[in-house]
């Protein structure tokens, strides 16, 4: 069984920098793998992904050695989730867990039987992981609660005592709707950040590791030091947007080049 | 018949900011879209694009208003010249044009009789231009010949006097090579600038229309000072790159997160 | 924020010209486009179209410039609901609403909190729209639950009440089949018809929308007739057997080419 | 080895119904195929199709009994000629077909030697006709030189000599430019239509089948009467774009719906 | 209504040899319909496959007359269910019913009322089947709800019993786990085997077909001596598998080539 | 620079086992990949392949530490040639070499000024080799000729002694045609076999590494008797084929099941 390398960071101690797919293509993907994230996450619910493109996109990641495959699914849909796993993601990002059912049936769908009712038929995951896959998958692939809701943040106690659920995951942008505050990749309104400091804690005093979205580094450096232990930076086409609009916006500024003409 | 932005650019004595494509999704082509660029060039020859992607990837590039779409082909090849401009290309930067016979064959698969040979039946350059197109293509559609090894400079005034020949293009990793020198996307080799000098000033000469491709902002804004009317940026595969090398290098650095573990 | 066309022409008490997507192609989508509809629905349901041709298909509509791309998902199933609206679909068209607690589900799938509960990350949705989405989504959004069986019309006033409902869809096939006639897509058998008419009164009562599949042009001016404000004419896969049909009906009649030989 | 249903018709002195396939979906080709059609062209020159769509479109035309599937190719190329007749083409289209050279180098891609120089491994086209592909391939196979310029008309007979030529296509458009003639669908201009009794002439005497692109059933029955015994009808984009804009004329006209409101 | 040869063979008292694809590529779904399967069932639980791919495969599998296209889906979920009917799929097969209503929601969703809730819309459905789709659907297309935990093989009876169940199928994997055992795709453990007989008895009482997963043919046999009406050998990805690693086995062993050198 | 593994095996004095991929899937090509060839070839020529499919296919093998990827291509044609080795082919296998200038354009596509007229812009091939490729790749890059046909054997010094070839393959189906003897995957005809052992022994006198196409493992063994250094197995699509029919063949043998029923 290949080693998880998310798992492992954290047996270290250490926080995952983890980056984020929302651009359907299996050439992105291996353009973005070889930055050296410890994990990336093929992003099935606001990324323009389907299931089909994530399979392309797992084999691009597993051209590189030590890069983690992570998927967040649409929704808490059964089929989509078994279907990912199936397809070598090591690990499942669900999101608007609000309630502890809820909750248990995630974590359910990432297990076979006792611990879940995974329905057992990896194909890829057994390509990439090796022939032990069922004796150690249950211990491998991490179940990712997105904790994203005020709901969810008062039932936290209940959802974060689920047996199996190895980590959650923050989306401060719902957070901060569901709290009536615009929403934000990199949020500084008091009443979310509090929210994201009772989360991370819950957390700690469970045992489960915690994850965050993140606008920007400075903000996913301030998330590790509240204790997160998995920050996404900005998604690949956040990333070529920013890095395109920043060229163009370089050659147009400053007695640069105006679009329909002007000479630098 | 819809007017060619880059035409119009130059019209006005401006210099084009091109965009570049070699990642072959329609999604990151919107997304590349979303910066302003003057025009967009899906890369058939050094991008992972094949036809089919290329399709899309203009369908993408005409959901915004002002960008031209243009197109790199893998080599001096009627076939795919022609699909391209078709499929709504307005204009053609064709690798290795080193002869005047060559250059010659570029220019004729891409207009209609009497002044080419290309074929008429134009498709989604229809719906892109309007139902005048075959009335008005053969004055909008581009021809970019790329100029880029010693042998084409040697024979530059032979190659830039060929009637219908719009532009020429630099690709200056290839020129560099033909002199022996190292490739690079910002050459400051003496050897391989002089060439470039060359190149723009026989342009100019003939009334040509000269472009580029740099590997920098600072190298785009140098080349239009020395005379250049269109230079490309970066392609989207290395802007992405790019922008995610350097947010994970900025996470790790000072005391930051190391893979496989260590806190920040 | 971009407007939404169909809103739009409600405003002014118009009815809505709505073309139908089966053809899982780009291409077929920006043909269609070219035909002036004022809006363009991907079907998911019946069509053969899935999520990932579904986001080519918008880019496609996303070409022109007045037509609004709407879709129709599979089922009441809140990832594909919200993956559609993300990729930047208007409006939602969602099958076998037959229920208040089904419309409840489906229209809070639609809405951001507090109105809802869609989660928040558009993308494509963004760039169709500008960079003020968020602020605005919730009324430009358009939710249209179909009413299509004899349940949902006996429970019609309360489906019809549900907050934030903007409009209901009648298919005429089903809505037949539930009263146990034959499916038509110009259905002329009174049960069905008088169906149709406490539908449409109904979506007056409560100021809600009505719209309706249609098999037939002559059909879609009779139901604009019966208070209707939106008609579905064929999908573009039964234009193009339509045409096909006719075209080699019409070369083998009348002394024609038979299938196999004969001279004309 | 599956009888080839062009040759069959032609064996009986009738004319072949052909249909276009210019959009790359599998899904509308085999709704095409759904009309009887006696053959069926995917169109890889001026169609936006590619090699690896026309093989689902292949596929979808082999769902039904008697039509048979041809390519027309961007050019007269061996690489995409040999391809599209080992993934099953029964025939090949060849454009700007203009001397007797041309004319050999495109008959030899279509045969194996010592009939020409196709190299040997066909996969689908063993699926699709049986074992004994290899025996009856080159009798079987249909080679259509494209006479579609005035200097092709000049060298007819030398073109027309070539053995193993089975048959030769005019394209009305580019036969019309060449002569100076704006192109049409359905030319009347009498120097195009000259040109055409010269072709169809020509190809009688030397025993050569003779097909044409017709814009109209009108014309498609002319050219039967003129000799031809292959005429093919509008491409399927054609097709569909004719009969939406047909419906939506429809709604809009005689007090119908306005775009933007005004009420039937 | 083309004939559903599956009910065919059983009402001929015949078993059905059925393939299994888990490739998602209509050319390798093409490929396997050449050896003379009854059935080929394309898988989207296990498999590679997503929706979209499997309609290329189903119009493959159409290219061959004699072969019943069938369809395993990810879960119980009526969109996908009734988006692989519309596309052609004559039969369902479902995995982990493990009760009376699990099985009610899922042989509804196969049927039109007022046997089911299945909508209506049949696109490729009715290019496959022909016009009278409608008419016999109901009675041609196959529900086969898997039989694959300790819990359903307790509640079989009543599971067996729901009206319109037409057949059963037996996944041995997840049966053999959820009784405590690893699992085998040629399961010898008596606990499991026990399990098989006491569904397969079932079935038989029932007077529903029984179906099962072999994992060679061997074993497929064997469960047809037990009275197994369907047996479903390896999928695709594992015959590859198979051939290749034998292909490569025989070419090292026996003093032959070892990777990395070393002559035979 | 990543060590090319055909090179270290020629190194070593071994031969190299490679498969072949013809199905135009990246998933069938990582499930090849699993069976431990030393290279894997990606045929666009006779295989089902376009350039977009053998991107996902070079991925797949990547995602495999010690398998190198090579292609072959459809055509002596530069742009496909390039593509590919842009894209990752360690090696390019060039159909249908039958002179010394043939030779020498093929070879001079695979290389970097002064050795050929390679283009320069490696994308994918960078990612997989590391960023010294322009270094290294001249020394790396495997350029295979195809002698194929009795005219390329009767010119055979001519065209081993190309500066720059590394390496011929043998197509003996193509070969055994051109000297009139029907095509065989094992040939055992005199003729044809006094042609390989010509060729063999040419490609020895010149330093070339010789490989050949081979139907069977025996028929490989015996290759390698004779002093090939590199021989390809069947293609997947013969691969999985074979399985296939092997097992229906085993289920329908002595008294097993026949199609359209009659028990086992």
């Amino acid at each position: 069984m290949r080693e998880n390398n998310v798992r492992n960071i954290w047996a270290k101690g250490g926080a995952v920098i983890n980056g984020w797919l929302g651009i359907p293509s299996s050439v992105a993907a291996e353009n973005m793998a070889q930055a050296g994230w410890d994990s990336l996450t093929a992003d099935l619910q606001h990324g323009l992904v389907d299931y089909q493109a994530a399979v392309g996109m797992f084999q691009a990641i597993s051209t590189v050695p030590n890069t983690t495959p992570l998927a967040r699914v649409p929704w808490l849909e059964p089929g989509i989730i078994m279907k990912l796993l199936d397809a070598g993601a090591m690990g499942i990002i669900c999101p608007m867990i609000n309630s502890r059912p809820e909750c248990e049936a995630f974590v359910g769908a990432c297990r076979y039987h006792p611990k879940g009712y995974r329905s057992f038929g990896p194909t890829r995951a057994l390509w990439y992981n090796g022939g032990d896959y069922y004796k150690h998958s249950n211990d491998s692939v991490i179940a990712f609660a997105m904790i994203e809701t005020k709901k969810a943040v008062e039932d936290l106690d209940n959802i974060l005592s689920v047996p199996g659920l190895d980590a959650i995951y923050v989306g401060p942008a719902d957070l901060a709707i569901t709290y009536g505050v615009e929403p934000s990749g990199t949020p500084d309104n008091p009443i979310v950040v509090d929210a994201i400091k009772q989360i991370v804690a819950g957390a700690r005093k469970h045992k489960v590791a915690a994850g965050i979205h993140c606008g920007s580094t400075a903000f996913a450096k301030q998330m590790i030091g509240l204790g997160f232990q998995f920050v996404t930076l900005m998604a690949d086409n956040a990333l070529l947007a920013g890095a395109a609009k920043s060229a163009v916006g370089d050659m147009r500024q400053g007695g640069g080049v105006k679009p329909g003409g002007g000479l630098y």
